[in-house]
C-alpha cells in the first residue's frame, strides 16, 4: 500500500521538528555535563532560537491544515494503524498547542525563567515570603493554561496531569490515592512497631569516587543497558536524556559518603534509558516511537531501582562484585546486610531522599495541594501551612523550615504542575508489571540472582518498551497485566519487603 | 542613532542562522568526542536537517530583499561603520549562495558524502585507481561550481580560494609561491649541507597518556586559552570548533610514543581558540564576529604552535616543567636538547607531519595541481604522476605509493579545493606577525623564556584577533606590519632557525 501524500508530507515535517529537538536535547545535554561556565548565556540563546522554531512548525497554519486533512483519512482506510496512531498523538499535540495563546506562552515562559532565581534564593535563605509572589503568579498563569486547555474536563487539573498522564484524570487518581495513603499509613506503624533499624552505617561511609563510578557503569551495563547507543557523563542532578534511540545519555553525580547517590541514581536513570533504547526502530522520528507517559517511563526506572535494586535476589548477585570493588568497606558484611542497608523505611522531610515506602506520602500531599491551588480552593500563600499540615498528618514530621518543606522541589519554580503524579504511578506500574513477570518468568528470583539481566530485559522489551506510543498507558497496563492500575500490587510488595527486612 | 528597522529585521535572521549553525557546530563536536558508534546515522540525520534550514534561510527571498534594501542604505549615513560591515559580509555570502542552483548544491553534497567512503577504501589499498572515478567527478563538479561563481575572475581557481581567503587570487599567490619555493629550495640545500641531524630519539620515547594530556591542557591554559571560556577533549584527529566567543572547544589525540601529537596539536588548536575568544563581545552573532580568514586562523595557530611553541626561549621556559612531568623522559637532557628535537627539518612524504621548512612545498604543489585540475589544462587521472614528479623536483623524495602521495589529505573527498593555500598564507602571516611583534615588545624573547605570555595574547588581541571581520585579511596585515603579503618574513625567519638549530 502507498503512503498517502499528506502522511508523507506531515512526516517530513514531523522529522525535522524531532531534529531539532533532539539537537536542543543535545545542547541541553552538554550544558549540565561539559559547557564552560561563562557559555551560559549564549547556549540560552541556541537553545532558545531551537525551541521556538519548533514551537513555530508545530504551531503553523501548514502543519494544521495537513493534520486536519490526516484526520479526514482516519475512517477511510487510507492508512495503516501505526499511521493512524501516529496521527491522532500529532493532532492531539498540535491541538493543545493552539489553544494557548502566544502571549501567553510567552508570559509564561518568561515567568518561568525569572522565577527560577527567585525559588533558588528563597530556598538558600529557608523563606517561602520570598517565593511567594512569584509563586502566586504562576499558579495564576497555570490557572490560566488549565482553562485554556480544560474544555470538557471534569477538574481543571486534568488538562495539565493530562500533558504528562495523556487521559489520565483526579477522577481516577484520586480513590488510588486515597487507598494508597490509608495502606502506606498501616504499613508505616508496622514499621515502627518493629523496633530495630537494620543498620547501614558501612554504607554511608568513603566509598573512593572513581571506583563508585566505574562500578556503577559496569554494572548498568550488566543490567543491559547499551554503550553501543549511549553513554554515561557526571552532572550536578542526575538525568536519562535521549537523542535517539541509539543515543540515549545517563548523568550520575558521586558523593564519596553516600555511594547510593551514584550507584542507585545511574541504575533508576539507566532504566529510563532502557526504555529509551527499546522503542521500535521502525517508528524512529514519528510521534509512536517514544514514551507514552512520564508514569510510564518512571515505571521503568523505578522498577530497576527498586524491583530489581533493592531486591535481596540482586544483592545475592551484586554483593560479591561490590566487595571486590570496595573491600575495605565490604569487610564482614553481607548480602543481606546490604539489602537491608538499602531498605530503611522511616519518615524525613525530602522527597527525593524517600524510602520506597514514605515517598508516596509525599507525592500524594503534592497532588493534592495542586489540585486545590488549580481549582481555587487553596491560594499560594496558604501552601506552607498546608503543607506541614500534611506532613505532621501522614508523615508525622514536620519540617524545621520552607527549605526542608514547601520550597524543596524545583518544579514549581519550572511551572511543572501535574508532574508529580507521574511519580506514584511509576511505582504502582512498577509493582504491577513485576508481579506480572514473576508470573511469566519461571524463578525470577533465581534469575536475577544469577544475574541473567538478559531475561528481565527481553521482557520488557517486548511487553513495554518496543510499543511506544502504539498503546496508550491504559491499554499497555491493561495489555499487561490484565488488570487496570491499581495499588494493590504495590502495598502488597512492599508489605512483603517491610517483613523480610524488618522481620 | 536609531538601528533602521531593516537592520534589525536582518540581524534576527541572521542571529537564527547563527545560533542553528552553533547547534550544528555542537552535533559535530559531540560526535566527534562523545557520541556513542550506533547513533552515527541519526545523528548525520539531525546534522542535515539543521543545516539545510539555515540553507534555505540564507537563501530565502525574504533575507535576499532585506539585504538589498541594506545595500541600497549603504550610501546614505544610516548605518554605522560596523552595521555596514557587516550587511557587506553577508551580502557577499548571500551572493555567494544564490549563484550555486539548489540542483547543483545538492548533486555536490551527495557526491562529497559518497566520495569518503570511496577514498578510505583507496587509501587503505594504497590505489588511487579506486578513487579515480570519484575523484574525476568532484573536479567536473568543481569545475562547475568555479564557473558559476567565477564571473570577473581573472583566473576560475580565484572562485575557489575566495570561499577561503575572501579577495586573494591565484594572480597574488603565484608570485609569493615561486619566491618561496625556490627560497625552500636552497634552505632546504643548507640544511643538508649542515651535516649532523640533531637527536630526536629521547623525544620518541614512552610518554605516559594521562600525563601528556595532562601537561598539555595546563600548558594551553598557561599561554592563555581560557578554560572559563572552553575545554579540551580527545579525538580522533584534533580540531578547533566554537559554539560562540565564550564556548570554544579544543580536541587533541596521545600517541604513547609520540607526545608532539599531544603538545603541539593542542597548542596548533589553542592558537585558533584564543583567536575565537577574542573577538569583540560587542558583535557576537553578526557577520563581524568572527574570523576573516583561514589563513588569519591558521597564523594564529601556527604563531602559537611554531614561533612560540617550537622557539628556543619557550623551551627555556617549559623545559624544567616538561622535565617536572617526565622527569624520567628527560633526565640528562637540557632546554637546547629539546629546541633541536622539535626542530628537525628534512623531506618527508606527509604533508601533516612535515616540518616547518618542507611544509610550504606540499602546499605549493597542491595549489598547482588544483589550479591545474580547475582550469582543465590537468585530468583527476594524471594527478599520482604530476603529483610524484613534483615531490621528486621540490622535496627530492618519491612516495613508494599513493597512501603515501597522492591519497593522503582528506581535502578532495570532501570537495575542499582551494583550501590547500591558507596553510602556507598562514605561515606567511604569522612570521610577519612575529617580526613585527619583535619590533614592538621589548626583549620578547625574554618576555617568552619568562613566560610571560599574557603581553603575548594582550598585542594578539588587540592588534588582530578583536578585529574579526571588521577588516579584511590584507587591511589587517597592512594595518599590523605596514605592508602587504610577502614571503620575506618566513624565509628570515627559517633561515635563522636553520642556523640556530643546525649550527
Amino acid at each position: 500500500m502507498a503512503t498517502p501524500v499528506p502522511f508523507d508530507s506531515f512526516l517530513e515535517t514531523y522529522r525535522t521538528m524531532a531534529d531539532l529537538s533532539a539537537a536542543s536535547a543535545a545542547l541541553h545535554w552538554d550544558q549540565e555535563t561539559h559547557m564552560p561556565p561563562r557559555a551560559a548565556s549564549g547556549r540560552a540563546e541556541q537553545i532558545a532560537t531551537v525551541d521556538s522554531l519548533v514551537h513555530r512548525m508545530a504551531t503553523s497554519t501548514e502543519y494544521a491544515t495537513v493534520l486536519t486533512e490526516l484526520e479526514g483519512m482516519l475512517g477511510n482506510g487510507a492508512l495503516e494503524t501505526w499511521q493512524k496512531r501516529a496521527v491522532k498523538e500529532a493532532v492531539r499535540a498540535q491541538r493543545r498547542a493552539a489553544k494557548l495563546p502566544e502571549e501567553f506562552v510567552h508570559e509564561l515562559s518568561k515567568t518561568q525563567s525569572l522565577s527560577q532565581h527567585a525559588w533558588k534564593q528563597a530556598r538558600e535563605a529557608a523563606d517561602f515570603s520570598m517565593f511567594a509572589d512569584t509563586l502566586a503568579k504562576l499558579v495564576e498563569l497555570k490557572r490560566r493554561e488549565a482553562a485554556y486547555l480544560g474544555e470538557g474536563c471534569e477538574n481543571l487539573y486534568d488538562a495539565l496531569i493530562d500533558d504528562f498522564e495523556p487521559g489520565m484524570t483526579v477522577a481516577q487518581l484520586r480513590p488510588v490515592f486515597e487507598r494508597l495513603k490509608s495502606g502506606t499509613r498501616l504499613l508505616l506503624d508496622r514499621v515502627r512497631d518493629a523496633g530495630a533499624k537494620p543498620d547501614k552505617s558501612f554504607w554511608l561511609s568513603r566509598f573512593e569516587a572513581e571506583r563508585q563510578l566505574a562500578f556503577a557503569t559496569n554494572l548498568v551495563g550488566q543490567l543491559g543497558f547499551s554503550f553501543e547507543s549511549g553513554r554515561v557523563d557526571l552532572s550536578t542532578h542526575p538525568f536519562c536524556t535521549s537523542f535517539g534511540v541509539d543515543d540515549v545519555r545517563l548523568t550520575t553525580r558521586i558523593r564519596e559518603n553516600e555511594p547510593a547517590a551514584c550507584i542507585f541514581g545511574l541504575i533508576h536513570e539507566a532504566g529510563h534509558g532502557m526504555y529509551e533504547q527499546g522503542f521500535d526502530r521502525a517508528y524512529v522520528r514519528t510521534p509512536v516511537g517514544q514514551a507514552i507517559s512520564m508514569g510510564i517511563h518512571e515505571s521503568q526506572s523505578l522498577f530497576w531501582e527498586n524491583m530489581i535494586g533493592r531486591g535481596e535476589p540482586f544483592w545475592n548477585w551484586a554483593f560479591p562484585r561490590l566487595a571486590e570493588a570496595f573491600p575495605e568497606n565490604m569487610r564482614g558484611r553481607s548480602p543481606r546486610d546490604m539489602y537491608r542497608a538499602v531498605n530503611v523505611m522511616e519518615p524525613s522531610f525530602i522527597r527525593v531522599e524517600a524510602d520506597e515506602l514514605t515517598y508516596n506520602l509525599h507525592i500524594v500531599m503534592r497532588f493534592e495541594i495542586e489540585e486545590a491551588l488549580i481549582n481555587g480552593t487553596m491560594e499560594a500563600s496558604e501552601i506552607p501551612v498546608e503543607w506541614n499540615k500534611r506532613m505532621e498528618q501522614y508523615l508525622g514530621v514536620v519540617p524545621p523550615n520552607d527549605a526542608l518543606g514547601a520550597l524543596q522541589d524545583v518544579h514549581w519554580s519550572f511551572g511543572l504542575f501535574g508532574y508529580f503524579p507521574s511519580y506514584t504511578l511509576g511505582k504502582l506500574y512498577a509493582a504491577m508489571f513485576h508481579n506480572q513477570m514473576a508470573r511469566e518468568i519461571p524463578d525470577l528470583d533465581g534469575v536475577i540472582a544469577r544475574g541473567e539481566f538478559a531475561v528481565v530485559l527481553s521482557w520488557l522489551r517486548e511487553k513495554i518498551h518496543r510499543w511506544g506510543r502504539l498503546k496508550s498507558a491504559d491499554e499497555l497496563v491493561r495489555d499487561v497485566c490484565g488488570r487496570p492500575l491499581t495499588e494493590t500490587d504495590f502495598l502488597e510488595y512492599i508489605s512483603r519487603k517491610i517483613d523480610s527486612v524488618y522481620r
